[in-house]
């Protein structure tokens, strides 16, 4: 078992904030990433893929095709978007960096050409970032 | 001659547009980065300090002031903040990279309590960034 | 399931000796290491918490909570300290990376408030680092 | 149970081909990595060491001992070479990051004094990286 | 007068010989870089300009012309290539990382259509690298 | 002219504690960083020599030639010590970052056996670093 992994950089903005609750209780909890007019921060995201090397070619999966894959699904719809109104699959969906990793899990699964997906760990800066697996 | 750099970072969302040009325009100078709700980078800030150094503290400018006053006249303005509405000495500037750097340094120009202010260096991402050095 | 990491930085000094071993013993074990004077590191603390997502937050946890938990319990006792001498949750310990990352596990083991602590990652340089996960 | 991580450079080409395929196969299989005169890379190794703390020492392995048999069976041989002629354990073998992964796995795996090899992580560059945990 | 600067990323092959020198006298100089299977890099190419701001649109240099520039006349030449043999610009050049520096600098002077060139760095390794700022 | 930089790492501890001065004083100067038992970094210096490209080498400097006089006047004499006490050459000096380049600048000053000494950078953490280029 070997596990491919590739990095890609985007820039985003959101803003954290449940419509389901009030202003107070929102500022409580998030505090200054609930500023109204929102923040931004340049996402690094590393996908993990799982799986056999191919004997012919010695690849698990061709980084060229991972890199298309990755960017056509998630690159392309976040890169310069505010992620609270801008892109569909995050539709409904407070931007914390744990949603986030979930969300993109969910958009990338049943892309991969080869191999299977493992994991997307997706750093908001350099001190905190959020590793998912899936279910 | 010394010279003293302390790094800071912080998050911020912006959009890049000239309210005296058209949208046309705009779109075509700023392309995605002209996105009408903003998008976000993890700003890195460098600010270095030219000076001698104190031969009773061995220090140029102790540290952890450089630090306080980095923080307090801009950090502490801009992070997690919308650099187009919510700064008040970025007020009619298009924050371009560029601007930034030119406006950052006007702020602290002044502040400095030992040595003087040499340049400014701020990363808008990893692959770009801007050093201002005064007029 | 999610995997939350917050990465903290602490500057200390340590000694790698065995007092119930000779001196001989000591230097030929740690060699440069062992120097009475001690030496010193930027160690890096990567502090991982696995959970499930509130979906009222968005949050597996509050990363400014991890964050105070961290510097309460390890970063505020560590940092600037002579990890021999100074820190009472490193007494009789031989200070080595791997007796480090086991001691600061213990430390946080039951102050984490949402999820479970999942791993401590400890580097010594950019090139060294021990990662422990319990028993 | 403790993961000790050792990280090492080594400077190689290498020309992605297989003898097997002809040469528009190949082509378009590996694209501008299939140029007949090769290219290279800066690769990061990354050897993860498994097991238990001896008392005495407070080491899992001595650092200075794993980096002695990563120098010897692994960067000693590599660095500074082509992969494709230059390198006996990577005769036969198509030189992708999988397989390399693997191969320095097999050099490795016997080679530990201390604690048992548990993965080989291999970065071609920032944005790629490959990880192996044996079979 | 502000700087701007563009990071850049590409892989290359050289091998460090002076065809003018006999092998013994190449071996000496050289050492292991003289390897004749020649070993390679993951270079990075930092291109900073120098100028003034234009007040229109906020940039010294658009970046997105400035990357285009510099991977035209840079990257696309040298990335996943053998800097001996397949690089116009570089024929009968010892690649060095100072000559290829300053080789780099005169492919660039000309075509930056904003502000002036004021500098090329090039990193070797993380360990290594040169600046030129022209004659 | 070109700049050739090589970069090396030490680990050391130190105490700032000016001897002329009483605690009290050396408290409230230096605050943590006046513990008497010292605490310590992962230094990263950056020498950087500047000069003409010798033609029969394409070298300003053999970067082996540098590294290794960097490391016999300077990383032999600091690594795995601690700076107050243990380092002839910084006898009688409060270890500050800014001392510390001056100091290493006067080792290294009339050592370099191609082009001349053109700055010393020191870095103290990724966040804090002094450069020095002379008198």
């Amino acid at each position: 078992m070997l596990y491919v992994t590739r990095r890609e950089v985007f820039s985003a903005s959101h803003r954290l904030h449940n419509p389901k609750l009030d202003d107070n209780e929102n500022r409580s909890i998030y505090g200054k990433c609930n500023n109204q007019y929102g923040h931004g921060h340049n996402y690094i995201l590393e996908v993990v893929i799982a799986g056999e090397t191919d004997p012919k070619t010695g690849y698990l999966i061709d980084i060229k095709c991972l890199k298309e894959i990755i960017l056509r699904n998630v690159i392309d719809k976040v890169d310069h978007k505010h992620l609270n109104y801008e892109v569909d699959f995050l539709k409904g969906i407070i931007p914390t960096t744990e949603n986030l990793a979930v969300a993109i899990w969910k958009e990338l699964k049943d892309k991969i050409t080869s191999g299977r997906l493992f994991s997307v760990k997706l750093y908001e800066t350099e001190n905190n970032y959020v590793e998912y697996k899936g279910e």
